[in-house]
């Protein structure tokens, strides 16, 4: 059995053979709002699992590298291990939810270029908003460290747009973590998923995300099999 | 009698003859936590009056330009008429308040280069701390004039802190508002008091500013007094 190192909200992390890799077990639990309401849905992990599994693949496939590995089985991944940077990298392509309520801008209103937030990954103070220089502060990066994620950030959002695109789905918007691997190097980590990405139907505008968790308007475990299907269909359909 | 154009939180704003000056009359009220803590102090407004004039006064002999023209009276003051960008332009020498609730540093940790933070100056949101990018969409700045009002507001610093200095006082962080006047230049607005400024004394370290009410420790009139005393002692010295 593989040492337990950490258990988060929605993963626990395991240590393996190998002291660069670490294996991700993707938990059924649902939180929001900082952990204050929380569920746990049959299903939601092994979801969450694949569909962060494919979105991975398909971001490495477009040359966008991560810290995924593979797939070790229906609840959890190998990945390189890294040292998280505490900072949640938010890229919005429409304004809604958080940012709305905070600076009071129009829902919907379009976002160019997207807008970067950075968040302090910090549950006990309610990860607040921070800005550059409190990045600077609460973190080893550097100043062009920085600059780096954020720019890599972009580059994630052109290409997870494309990646939906091909589902008929609009990414509004998205949080990314980054980390440190052993050589020191930058490295997109954590995962991308419908808890971590906002993704509205195409056509009906419909919520296919954990905002139907947030906001209780509806069922999650059916609107993720939705997403995870139309990944797999847009896959087969190249 | 001249026309009341808007009554804020501590000042009353009227229209003059000049239609690029403006009367600005200092109130006694006290406010703290966006509004929610108030109560009146008889002679604040006369004060704060005092002490704002005295110290726009040697801004500007250290050559750091603003709207304040002359003081008129007790509680009022002349100033030149701006369009008041909605960013408070907060500057931190030394980590206190808000910022340690807020990313929990320790206090008192000092501030190197000093801390920027940008608020938007909008009661109902309760004036949210924002980013770079936020400030640019919600003002009509452009993204140098942003960086110009950072630089600007750099400078006031160093020359606050020397001003206060010679009162045996220590910066420790302070707000500044900005206006484009008709010419569309921007200039240093609003008010420089111990409203608006965190002034420890030197020897004893006491809190000499706003904070003896927002904290309920002392009686904030006799503090004022003693600030306007030592601004006016420091001119006399020289
Ligand atoms: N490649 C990685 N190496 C090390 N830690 C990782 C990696 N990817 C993600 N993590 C971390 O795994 C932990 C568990 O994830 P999660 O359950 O989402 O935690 P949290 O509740 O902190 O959001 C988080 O601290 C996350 O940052
Ligand atoms: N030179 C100026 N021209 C126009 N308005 C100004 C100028 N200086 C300050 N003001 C504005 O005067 C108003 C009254 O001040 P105050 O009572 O501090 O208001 P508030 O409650 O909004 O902080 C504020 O909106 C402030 O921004
Ligand atoms: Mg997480
Ligand atoms: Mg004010």
């Amino acid at each position: 059995m593989n040492e337990l190192l950490y258990e988060g909200k929605a993963k626990r992390v395991f240590r393996t053979d190998d002291p660069e890799k670490l294996l991700l077990e993707y938990k059924d639990d649902a939180t929001a709002f900082n952990g204050k309401k929380k569920e746990s849905f049959r299903g939601k992990g092994e979801l969450n699992n694949r569909i962060s599994s494919e979105v991975f693949r398909k971001l490495e496939e477009k040359g966008v590298p991560s810290h995924f590995l593979e797939r070790l089985s229906d609840t959890e991944q190998l990945v390189r291990k890294t040292e998280i940077i505490p900072l949640e990298v938010v890229v919005r392509n429409l304004a809604t939810g958080s940012l709305v309520r905070r600076i009071g801008i129009e829902e919907k209103t379009p976002l160019t270029p997207p807008l970067i937030e950075l968040f302090y990954k910090n549950d006990e103070l309610d990860d607040p908003l921070i800005n550059d220089r409190h990045a600077l502060m609460l973190s080893d990066l550097t100043y062009e460290e920085l600059m780096k994620i954020k720019e890599k950030a972009l580059e994630v959002n052109d290409v997870l747009i494309e990646i939906f695109e091909d589902c008929d789905l609009d990414l509004v918007d998205f949080k990314l973590e980054f980390g440190r691997n052993t050589e020191g190097s930058i490295l997109l980590s954590d995962e991308v998923s419908p808890d971590t990405c906002r993704l509205w139907d195409k056509q009906t505008g419909e919520k296919m995300d954990k905002d139907v968790f947030r906001e209780g308007t509806g069922e999650l475990v059916p609107v993720y099999e939705k997403i995870l299907q139309r990944l797999e269909d847009a896959t087969c359909a190249k």
